[in-house]
């Protein structure tokens, strides 16, 4: 590389220090040292090997630039400035109320992919992405900063199998080992060779360098670019804090502003205004999308007895066919959730993760970012292993579809460790979500369908075991919608169910009518966005309302019904599993936990 | 090893083998397969290497055994049935209501640790349980039998990392590579190499062995006792569903009863009623423990302004002084949970696990096996990366502390990624848990304390900001309980808030005092078990209330309270964060969120 060159790499990479330092110091909070260690690899990176078009942030062929270490903000927002897409004045608004500098990176910038800020994730996230660049067969590449913190979490290394097992090249992790965590040294501190290691036996073509000669980064990036049938990690030697004696390579120095920045800037060599021209890409390439054929959902015939989850795994095939942007996610259970029906008829956009469920969520998320219609599923109790992605999957307004199966006590014998009783509860709190719980093999299908064009994270659950199908075939079920099953003007109560207990809350509705007693009944299927007016209107007719769910008692069905009523003040009692499940039969389970058609019209007699 | 022994390992192994297709036959359903892959493994454990008194399971030199892979809970069964601590009429009870031999093992039978079945996570568990061996100097050994399949879980990693730097050689993890996972074949097939190599790569001593050459295993194991300063790993190939043609390494054939149980037991010979004397512990010690002395926690003036994170750091640091058998663990975030405090004071027991919040929760589950009492604490916001350990942890009802700090939108600037919002749901939906969350420095002290003999998994959670202390020093709280901090008899409506919002409710109060409104305020300090005695009389008497709190709509405080009063028919107000916060000051934040002052003061109006 020319000193010209070299001269002009220094120079940003100052500017960045100095950018990251004064929106720090404007802002009074925010992390200068963490960028300012990673600001010669960006600078290298921007300036010589990136091919994006800041221009058209949607540019098929762009590359993705994905901040793993989200608290680096500083940097990136320098770098923004630097390629000439945000202005002095909107750097110096970084972390105020209303600007779109937010303390960590969200898709409000039309630059950044994803949410991060959560440690671990960006990497899994970036495997997603590069995974999508493969199917589309675009040349783009992925590159993600990552701190040497994060690479303790455990998702990193599900990243490192998927990425090295799968020997996707398209992906490199540039990690900037500056040795020091938020309270103090990281565990292999300098030691990169640690990390080399791991990643090594991982399968990764791995480069250690000094993080702060641009001689070094330029070829290792080069390097990355040229490597084949394998992903790339740089393994960046570097000082939090560069440049600035203060703060340089010094503990408790790490997520504040520096004490005196006038005097870092100038230590810095004051403010520049350098500017990077970022390549843009050679091609201009169209994404491949598989062949989409008409829509043929399954249909089954009511009074069949079919498992929800047998007819999500046809309908999600049946999608398959329909459109060419649906692909499909599995932990390596989908004999279990029945995702194998889209795997034997899609199987190349089939993606068995195996049993990681961080990469099998975050997978989703990156494919998602290049406009792929993602339905990722494991078991409802494990979809819990993800909480934390898919928690930031909301923040990044991701459009993922998720799928649950073994939801309850009804799953019978295998006991609790495998039960979805929690499930309901954390998608629900989730921001932006829909959650989804059907009762039949019809209205499976017809949600499965509706889910491909929801936006945010959507959630359906299923059921293990067979149900009848109450709906005939071709019925339409909306988001947010219910179904009245039993209505009779004498209602002296009404059942609010969903999935499995929908069939026990019908049989309970026959019990009571046999006994004088008539009750209504409603599917809640949508357990959010819920129907207020419907369940408004039982409240106020009947006053009397019996939810049971095969969920615990926390955060589930009962709670979004008693959240949908409680200003109109009826009377409620939920039914939920509030013991400890242990084997049993399906039948015994729904009894013991006091979910069944038996404890349902006890509970109606004993609330009349 | 002499050819009586081998001879006498085989009988064993093939009893166990036996046993597993008997009672999964029994059952008519279960892992028969599964287990008998790693029948020969732990009939050699038990037979020669391990240490455990079974009649007394409590004994401090026990050896631990965890079944990472809980689902050969026949061969476990099987196991025990060969010690003589079960009958075959109990083994035969395997997977039916009431049985203690559940699907996947629980530790309802006196011999399991914790329960496993959600995969990944027993060998975390186990690096808690060599943890608590070390600090309590006794000679045990933890055995942790995985399957290939689980080391696709990000948490095995995380595992090795701690396991591996730590150097902790009384660890030891018995890889059963069986080649298939559940629906097919592993990533790495019988590549033992493979993991070996990762595991190499993470500070581990590997041995790769035939897993069904009972000498093999024996050398492996013995090898294992002897290393020193390093867990070892035994990757050992085998056969899933050894000795059986049917299933003998066939896909398809996971998780389910044999189709010619009678065909199997006698291709395998049949019935033996072999037994295994395991050897009992050597040494009777007395686990260590630290001094304990008298009780002195930190005391705070009514006004002063002091973050609950601040008195959580320092109560737990003197109540560390006051008990020996408090411990600590840290996300990397000590500096800001507090917990650094109890790091200065007794470093010893202050256990630094990295940014790696599954193996965190683990570690503090393998501790409290051993009777420690362990507080773990992160951001509140990364506890949900722990879920499915948090989850699990109520299922084995083990007695850990968790402490989230960083609660809510009033962290301010750092956004969304940061800011606890879902952790007051994700906790209550715990199986036998407790939720606190304190609103001032003397309350949080007292509830840390009283955490300390809580059973099952208890959460408190921190706030980042000052708030006024508005409890005298000295005060109780207890768990279920509350404090009415406003009532008159003409209180027109009642708020009900915790933590932030305590401090926002009364300066609402006040407002509406001074507009003649007189409304009613109570700390909801217990969010779980709730105090619904209080709750009920505030609903029947204004008849309104008003619950505020900073986390989502869904499943926190406002949930809780209308579950509470829901048969009385008050009508209730949730004011929650229902948008995506950005960056703003916390002031800002709790007004945008419409959970401050100025939101309550005017919901209240609203309602009336």
């Amino acid at each position: 590389m020319p000193d010209r060159d070299l001269q002009y790499l220094a120079e940003l990479a100052a500017q960045l220090r100095v950018d990251s330092v004064r929106a720090a110091a404007e802002a009074g909070s925010g992390h200068p040292t963490s960028s300012m260690s990673a600001a010669d690899l960006m600078a290298v990176l921007f300036a010589c090997h990136l091919r994006y078009d800041f221009e058209h942030p949607e540019h098929p062929a762009n590359d993705h630039v994905i901040f793993s270490k989200g608290h680096a903000s500083p940097l990136l927002y320098s770098l923004y400035k630097a390629a000439g897409v945000i202005s002095d004045e909107e750097l110096l608004s970084f972390r105020r109320r209303g600007s779109r500098l937010e303390g960590h990176p969200t898709p409000r910038l039309p630059w950044v992919d994803v949410a991060t800020g959560s440690l671990g994730q960006g990497l899994p996230v970036g495997v997603g992405v590069a995974m999508a660049g493969r199917l589309e067969r675009l040349p783009y590449r992925v590159w993600v900063l990552c701190g040497d913190s994060e690479l303790a979490e455990g998702s990193i290394w599900e990243a490192a199998e998927h990425a090295g097992s799968e020997g996707l090249a398209n992906l490199t992790a540039i990690v900037d080992v500056n040795r020091l965590g938020q309270r103090g040294p990281t565990r292999h501190g300098w030691d990169t060779g640690a990390y080399a290691r791991r990643f090594g036996a991982f399968g990764w073509h791995t480069i250690e360098i000094d993080g702060h000669d641009p001689g070094q980064i330029d070829f290792a990036l080069g390097d990355a670019r040229n490597t084949r049938r394998r992903p790339t990690v740089i393994l960046a030697k570097t000082r939090k804090g560069e440049g600035v004696l203060e703060v340089e390579n010094r503990e408790g120095a790490h997520g504040k502003a520096l004490k005196d920045p006038d005097k870092a800037v100038q230590e810095l060599g004051g403010p520049r205004s350098v500017r990077v021209e970022v390549q843009r890409p050679e091609v201009d390439a169209t994404p491949f999308r598989f062949a989409s054929n008409g829509m043929k959902l399954p249909s089954y015939q009511v009074g069949e007895q079919v498992a929800t989850r047998t007819a999500y795994g046809a309908a999600l095939a049946a999608l398959g066919s329909a459109r060419g942007d649906v692909v499909a996610l599995d932990g390596e259970v989908a004999d279990s959730t029945k995702t194998e029906t889209f795997a034997k008829e899609h199987p190349e956009r089939f993606f068995e993760m195996y049993i990681a469920e961080q990469q099998l969520v975050a997978a989703a998320v990156g494919l998602q970012v290049r406009g792929w219609k993602p339905y990722a599923a494991t078991f409802a109790a494990f979809l819990t292993r993800a909480h934390d992605f898919i928690r930031m999957a909301g923040v990044s307004g991701a459009d993922i579809r998720l799928v649950g199966s073994h939801a309850g006590v009804a799953i019978g014998e295998d006991g609790p460790s495998q039960m979805g009783l929690e499930d309901l509860a954390m998608m629900r709190t989730v921001h932006g979500s829909t959650v989804l719980y059907p009762c039949d093999a019809n209205q499976t299908a017809a949600l499965i369908a509706e889910m491909a064009d929801l936006e945010g994270v959507s959630y359906l659950r299923t059921t293990r075991g067979d149900t009848p199908v109450i709906y005939p075939p071709g019925e339409r079920f909306t988001v947010g919608g219910s179904r009245v099953l039993r209505h009779t003007p004498g209602d002296r109560a009404t059942i609010v169910a969903a999935g499995v207990t929908v069939h026990e809350a019908l049989a309970a509705a026959d019990d009571l009518q046999a006994d004088g007693i008539p009750v209504g009944v409603i599917d809640l299927y949508s357990i959010k966005p819920v129907d207020t007016a419907v369940l408004a209107e039982a409240a106020t007719t009947t006053g009397n309302l019996i939810t049971v769910e095969d969920h615990r008692a926390e955060g589930g069905l009962g709670d979004a019904v008693l959240d949908a009523v409680s200003e109109l003040g009826p009377r409620v009692v939920k039914l939920a599993v509030t013991d400890l499940p242990g084997s049993a039969t399906p039948r015994e389970q729904l009894a013991d936990a006091r979910i069944d058609r038996h404890a349902i019209a006890d509970a109606v007699k004993r609330l009349l």
